[in-house]
């Protein structure tokens, strides 16, 4: 059975207590728990993970690249300033999905232009945690392509 | 029966013949068969429209104000260069979602930045003709929340 | 007796749909309908055009150079991005006035240059309808200094 | 009856002195004539105030805002550089709209961008001596509104 | 025997009437039958298009693909402004040249990048009517190698 | 005893009438009260001064350097476009501190750049009238240092 | 009894070793032991944290919303580069206040804009170890207020 | 006898006392002695004046074209800010020479555009208090050449 | 007979060298063979001069001043950077036309922008040793209607 | 024996796997073994450790304040973002070297200015493992010089 | 008898020749005959220099340093540009002034930055050949000081 | 024996004389003397050449591909501006070390960007005449794996 990696970045561990117009009310074990759900049915294990630290993020990439067929990530507040973990995405093979829970380019300036991006595959952004659902959809098609 | 607009921009209809390394070998047509399939699952009824002209994509979203319920829209080149449809996606009251096949932060910086986005409710960009897919489905759960 | 285009750029066929906090409640007909009545105390006819796309614009500008002695024109989402409009307005000889509903300096960035008003006589925005209404007035001294 | 203050920034008391070509031969004095006969007409009583002085101009809208319904102004070459002339308009409640006999946009760069125009209720440029005259009507009506 | 399209880009049929110290006085109609007497010479067959719209535009383009081998434009005033026009050209197969009638870099500062250009093969500007000229001959030898 | 010069720029006076969410209700002069009863228990004699006038307040900062020991100066709208002020506390040998009452850096970006505070001693910013008063219990220190 | 954190970011464990004619000699725990003597005069119990890992100081803040009342924080070399911290500030929900010993508005220019600032209550820069003591104050205030 | 103006910009006042590695130890009235001496050997009569106020240096330029041949300004921190004093300038029809005690375009990067020059006839900098000398000397002949 | 100067800029001695696939395998002695056949039809005189030194190019055009009536000029990397070349072809009266091999504006940003470009009469790229055929052709012209 | 610190920053634990034809094959283990070999001809002992983490990369420096005679550094991806690495390199009074496997250089253009290089001793990149070989050698010798 | 070179820079040898309304009639012997009869008064002894080619400039600035004892420069086009130039002027110990004809700031916006004027000791700009006359003074009393 | 040529760029014949605290008091004969010295352990046999003209340099390195098997060069100034010196590296196929003795990031900001390290295939800065010992050793291992 083919593995994937759901990796949360800094400040994800808050939701639920976060803004929650903006964010909605939704912790994140509800959401590992939903793509946990799902990943039943799309025949996919899932391994969760959140950390605030860029380098254990990095960490968790590059040891993905051993054991997952892929990665669905957001990486918040690090998508527009980490160049570092723009390399790691671009050192491992494996394919990787950024996610967003809100729609970022409606937000400050500054967080108008992504430095992983590039590196990813896709992009989903702006539907709470179903960016998350559709971005494992979308990995499970791509593993399936490879 | 609840109804939806999908709605392509400029050079869409060339797709199958413009560069098929970049876009994969899928046409605009094949492209609305899988979604007109998917969307009777979903119980929603689709209108398919492509243009190159942008004052009647604008004339296209407006007037979906009066019979659709949401628009999952592709505004390729006018992305970044149109305050006008900006101006009509912020306009309507109805969910727009913005769709790109490729990756297109990881193309020319000058693609970096879109100005239809912020007025968006969301994006999906990266997996080809799935990105329509995924934007679909976003779609339904928009329109089901309102 | 002499002639004036008054000329209404993309989504202004919105007005009265449209965000009413910004822009009131008044239609694009109500705004035609005062500036009639009040081109008749003013001595002059008036032919109105609305439309979304650029080249249409382009289009009835050009025209106007035939039958017009001036031309009030809100350019809308286009007066930020359109060289081409630019080209036209300057192309023609008869005075063109540039108009806003709403004071777009007090908005988003990229609302702050116009690449229309260098080429237009003045411009006057920020007073809703009556942007129009001091814009028609202050052409009919402009035709009567010419 | 009510009141409000025709305000003339640097270098207005120089008209009909400086370059004819741009300003037209019209004198300061000229022009508060005008206006002071339109004001007649319009149930509008005029206090006029021409300053070199930033401070000055700060002063007299801080002292307007005690016995004026609302201002004409013309903040000339502080227009772009002036925060402190912005946050006075701010801060004080009657409505102010900036006025420019030379149509700004079509002259130097440094120009395009005015740091009051935000703060105030509209503006008019171009039209020479009859820029202070419509905005005049405008403010007759947004006096009337409030 | 081969055959090829001459689009002319917006306010092009202005051509003539505008500033005649910038373009000279031929008219489009003068260009046309000039280029269509050398034509013959070069044995090649045109067609002529000028339209003022960026969607006509792209879809001129696009039809080119199917009965030309190549493509004289002058995008004039879309030049700087449209990504979608150059997505027009990359995803046709066929050479495109870019022409100018006057020598854009001498003019303001937001003509001096062409969108257009990287896409295209070559550029021919400030030759007036000859711009289009010199590229018929450019893309005879660019027909004949391929 | 030693004496300081509490200095506030343009449009201070107008504090308890300027929007009262981000300055609070406290008038200049309740602030003024509360400093000088602060200074008596600090053992420091204040003299205050307020004007709208950027030249005035270069008279100020260099007579000030003639008699006062330190300033603690909101240089307000001046504090982002002022070269003169800088140059006026760069040539005194006093310790000038900047005080903000509201987050400066959260508001407009023109806003967060300070030409003033490079040449002051330190900042105080966010924290209503008691900025001033932490300004004045840091002259204190910086006198004593001395 | 009310707790609060102090809390110093990067390379702080170094003072007095670094550069002692910008930071002064006072060490690190000379500055806690001057506020924890300070702490017990305004009745709040301090807790003391140092980290040169922005992962570590994010989860100090977020912990911190838990059990203090308020933060006073220097973000030291993060202030300028550090999206992550901005988003951790911002979602919790008790006050912090920025210090920085130093007056950096003086120093490099990539040191003028802080990321941190706009989503803290207020900042106190250049006095050395003071800077805490004067934000302490500022805290023990707003902690009453709330 | 033929008249000038010798007008010093903000904080010229202050020279002698200013940090005296940059400027000299030369007061300004031994500057205006020294020019007073030298206008005497040329033939010339001259009035000096110093103001801090920017209006009021407005206010001078503007008089002295009522009785002057011409100017020698320093407009030390306004040169790199006032558009002001820019437009009273160019309103002037006597020729107006730009001075710089030290070579401002060696010291930070806000003082190497300056706003005034482009309207002055020529510039003269980093001279100390010689650079007014040449620059009177270069109003000589300006003044006899007209 | 007329005369004229094919001017070559920096490495473009190294044609036929340097990477073909961009250039050709054209080397610049059969360029200039081709244009002198070229001339002889168009009953012209050609000199050629290539120079790796921005002074001797400058020196070239000079000269070209006294016995040319007009100059091919391909400045190569000096394109970008030379503001002196620039100047030189400003002073000389006689026509220039700036030709390029390849297309510049698809290469390195740093390339988009030509110095010399707004100076020359127009400009022919992309075209390999073509540009400089369709050039001479273009010369010819000017050189005629003068 | 003089000690010294190899400081390999993050995603280098990656080598031999990321793409080998930039990096080239050669592990980290491979690397820090043949450094070791040179370092027993030069006499120094070396240290080795890598590390994707900010902060423990300065840990790490600092720590080698206490121990080492300098530092060979890697920052990787951190060159182009870190501030607080930049303080920490200052803060230590040990001389550092910077190196990079590959030409940053010539890659993307957000790799072109480095934050750290600034506050380093030298920088050597672009020689693959020997990179370090060189910049191992250099430092011998500033040791040697201190 | 001391010794101070004249340098010219590019095409300043066409002086006359270029557009006489901007650089006036005066050929570079004339220019430099009058400084050789002003010299003779003030009791120096001029060698004249001029050269189209930067690395000739760079050559006598270097030659100068061995037998001058200063040097009035006139950079002309290389001024924005030479990064070179700058650093031949930083490296002798002798006084450099910089002169220009025109008053560049008055120019196109590249004109407007020196690159070699940080590292004179002053600028002279404006006053046609007379510029040259009034650096020639300064040059005296600077040698007479050192 | 292969051949390498050590290409000096301009002003570096002033070394010894030039700023000693910067570049140290080595002269340019003692660092080729040692270089000399090295290539004769190292197998590899050098010629020299230091040249103040950009064009000279390009020719210089034009020929070396004639000759040599790899070139050490120290562009100096020429670093930042030359284009075409940047096109003379790229059009020759021998590898080409860039060397500066200062640490050149840390120096003025037109200083941090290189046009020609980019085509180059390494760098070494900061260590004044070892800079060119360590490019020496890096060329030989280049020069022995092609």
């Amino acid at each position: 059975m083919k593995q994937a990696l759901i990796l949360h970045g800094p400040n994800l561990n808050m939701l639920g207590v976060r803004e929650p117009d903006i964010y909605g009310a939704v912790s994140l074990d509800d959401i590992n728990a939903r793509l946990q759900e799902e990943s039943i049915k799309l025949g996919l294990q899932l391994r969760f993970f959140q950390s605030n630290h860029e380098g254990v993020l990095i960490d968790q990439l590059q040891e993905a690249a051993g054991w997952a067929s892929g990665v669905v990530f957001n990486p918040a507040g690090y998508t527009h300033t980490s160049v570092a973990l723009r390399d790691a995405i671009a050192a491992i093979q494996i394919p990787v999905i950024e996610v967003h829970l809100s729609n970022v380019s409606g937000r400050e300036s500054f967080r108008q232009v992504s430095l992983t991006a590039p590196v990813c595959r896709g992009t989903v952004a702006g539907f709470g945690w179903r960016s998350y659902l559709y971005a494992l959809h979308a990995l499970v098609e791509l593993i399936a392509e490879e």
